[in-house]
């Protein structure tokens, strides 16, 4: 998608062929500064601080750091040093196992001297899977808000609610949860999203009003707080979100907070859906409330926040006061009961383990 | 309650008897300061700024904004048109209302010569009423964590979520919602509290901490998107929170995302209580939904925020992109079947028409 009009990706190997650069997410929306990631280590520490964020992209950047430890040593003893270290960096988000179990598949049967090469052009390839797999679930996801549109008589705008950032910063290009919004405003159809700010860290305020600015898509900013009386109120037609995690049954788990739109949701009749592209699928799961590890981050992303001052430059803030302790859970389970539907790039299915077993019958 | 070791109440008379000195609660928990109010204007806009906040709060603050109007002019004229102002403060809260009229009733009878002197002396009563009531409510609610602390067999804390500010801050002493949290720690309980930091204004991260932590309560603060997930692990065993006004038949208007709280501990059938004084409950009202106006507050609540930087001062940061707008609506409505029950200074009730009338046969 394009920022100040020019057309990027969250993430690219660089023209020398010696590293990956990266958005670095935690500066944005205040400046918008790309990295260069030279060594597996860098990787990891971009995964782990959240330079890159989002399922998708956290898989693209992993196969990205078994590209950049390949080419230093390829070794079985070293790769496996790698994916352990990169699978250590957050432990929720099904794609990173996943990116970095295909990598591994690709690269294991071959000769140590081409399994660099072969990293390179896997790490590519899943890159450009992403971005087709986003553009599926756009089309699909179009079908769903045309239809909303269609039942709304045509008139006002289309409100779309959406928690935390499932955009394009969140994979290599389009989005998840994003990615049909993207497609109904290119298609004519006046959306509006109502962006939760997300706290902790605020990737609704900070990433989702920043690349919806950017592209030109009519948004408003609210606190998490406020969907369900804006529910109450009719003013949301559609919820759209990503997830982190989705288990065979349809429990999705996203960031946290998505719980409690969904309840809202289902209270308002207002539909519910989840873009889910086949790689945050974990067919070994059943029950998302007690067989997903929910990260426990640091209290300090709850007690401190960042943000631009007067004079433009980056500030942070603590916002409780000293000795008050604080605890953030970084995700929570969406029951399938409260979920429309699931978006995926092979099309829209419900929740629910007969649904996605009819669109992946191989899993 | 104390701080720092000293009793202090939110509002009082100066020794001069010629203002009234308030807690300026924008400034915590940065820092402690008391501002001196020596006109209606400045009490009006104490009140509009949220110098002083909380229902309970609003009204005595209103009392005295009339008292000071009187000192200077008492006439019919001067009295109709000082309610008209501070009615003007703030919309949603039905406690500013009723002080004012409870004001008006005293004053109106009287020849203009006594009527300075008689509005202080309702005005001091109106505080004294409010901290038997929510003493009251303090004892009501105590035998009702008492009860969860026994059905939990007496074991490990009792948790109880809270949400934004209805402690003793939001009142004259004591508070609502957390009088019987100050009256269950007091009585051995191991109550701890979760609190909900509650965006915009942050006044759980800023207020409900504060206080707790003065006051030595265990607490932690959470953002208001962890509530449910906490719900769903076991982690809550009862909700209390506040209200700016109640109808009659029992529905709820409280701060922002109270109603996604509510929602929540219904699905996970943790009790969901309102603590609720007699002036919170407005008689005249049947629908919170469609009969309580809402008020929306300026944006930049939202996409601003205070806090204290390194040096020990405080500074605001701007959280969202250049061009990205907001909306900030104050309040929410929790519908009656939510709840499970009214903690009133005269007892627990249902949150209907028939418990409220039973606890209120005369209104």
């Amino acid at each position: 998608m394009k920022v100040g009009g020019r057309p990027y990706r969250t993430i690219w190997r660089a023209a020398d062929g010696g590293a990956v650069e990266i958005i670095d997410q935690t500066l944005l929306p205040h400046a918008f500064v790309t990295l260069r990631l030279e060594t597996l280590g860098a990787a990891a520490e971009a995964i782990r601080a959240m330079r890159v964020r989002g399922a998708p992209l956290i898989g693209a950047a992993a196969a990205y750091g078994l590209c950049l430890a390949a080419a230093v040593d390829a070794s079985d003893f070293a790769l496996a040093e790698a994916s352990r270290v990169l699978l250590a960096t957050r432990p929720t988000a099904i794609n990173l196992r996943w990116a970095i179990e295909t990598m591994m598949a690709t690269l294991a049967p071959l000769p140590e001297p081409e399994r660099a090469a072969a990293a390179w052009q896997r790490a590519a390839s899943i890159c450009e899977e992403d971005v087709a797999t986003n553009a599926a679930i756009g089309r699909h996801g179009l079908a769903v808000l045309r239809e909303a549109w269609t039942a709304k008589g045509g008139q006002g705008p289309l409100n779309v609610l959406t928690h935390c950032n499932a955009g394009w910063l969140a994979t290599v290009d389009w989005g998840t949860a994003l990615s049909p919004v993207y497609h109904a405003h290119d298609a004519g159809i006046p959306v509006h999203v109502w962006v939760d700010e997300t706290r902790p860290r605020n990737q609704g305020a900070s990433l989702t009003a920043w690349e919806l600015g950017q592209h030109g898509v009519p948004h408003t900013v609210i606190v998490d707080n406020a969907g369900g009386h804006l529910m109450q109120r009719g003013l949301v037609d559609v919820c759209i979100v990503g997830t982190d995690r989705t288990t065979r049954t349809g429990d999705v788990c996203n960031k946290i907070g998505t719980y409690l739109k969904a309840l809202a949701a289902r209270d308002n009749n207002v539909p519910f859906y989840v873009a889910a592209p086949g790689s945050s699928i974990d067919f070994s799961v059943r029950d998302g409330l007690t067989e997903i590890p929910i990260e426990e981050r640091d209290a300090t992303e709850v007690t401190m926040i960042s943000g631009r001052i007067a004079d433009g430059s980056v500030a942070t803030v603590m916002l409780t006061p000293p000795g008050s302790p604080a605890r953030n859970d970084a995700f929570d389970v969406t029951p399938a009961r409260l979920v429309t539907g699931l978006i995926t790039e092979r099309g829209v299915c419900p929740a629910s383990e007969a649904g996605l077993s009819g669109l992946y019958p191989e899993r």
